[in-house]
């Protein structure tokens, strides 16, 4: 990949996975969500430190990029449920590089 | 990983490597640095639109995450080169999974 210097396509590939796990709120919804389906109040509750309005907006941004999937279930009062898709569930193998990774950078930076 | 909901420490690990890689710069200059060690001006050459602040800005804080080395070239007058390190290459299987999760990702939110 490094020896690919040049190639913009692949640099847009890299961009596109980086945007769509970007920021400190999504990959933590997306563990909660990974347990099983739930609702917003429960999601609230799970992510330490997120307020009501940056949750509705990081569901909404999980759902355009087709990672969660938003169900109105036919209850009453009716309920929304929020599951995390396929697609989402295709970011395992990419969270685990990141994991190692990220290990082995924590050793080397800092030794420990 | 998405399974390892509640673990605090494999989600430290993935931020740590999703900062040493954030923004639109970094990746940009280790690839430029991938092909074979440079100077500054031929890294701000190659990494178009980039400042010369901005380019320092970042190389130092490559060099600071041990994915970048400085050397100073014995040279007359002295000059510096950036080498990519071990450490720095060893993102490869990382950006390797982020490419190939991106190319998925563009096909299944935008259909191409």
């Amino acid at each position: 990949m490094l020896s690919n210097a040049g190639c913009p396509k692949t640099m847009l590939s890299i961009k596109d996975a980086l945007d769509a796990v970007e920021g400190r709120w999504k990959l933590l919804i997306l563990f909660a969500l990974a347990e099983k389906p739930k609702r917003f109040s429960q999601i609230a509750k799970e992510v330490h430190g997120i307020t009501d309005k940056t949750l509705s907006k990081e569901l909404k941004s999980l759902e355009v990029n087709k990672l969660i999937r938003r169900t109105v279930l036919d209850t009453f009062p009716s309920t929304i449920e929020y599951a995390i898709t396929p697609h989402g569930l295709s970011l395992e193998k990419v969270l685990d590089e990141l994991h190692f990774w990220g290990l082995a950078h924590r050793k080397e930076v800092i030794g420990k």
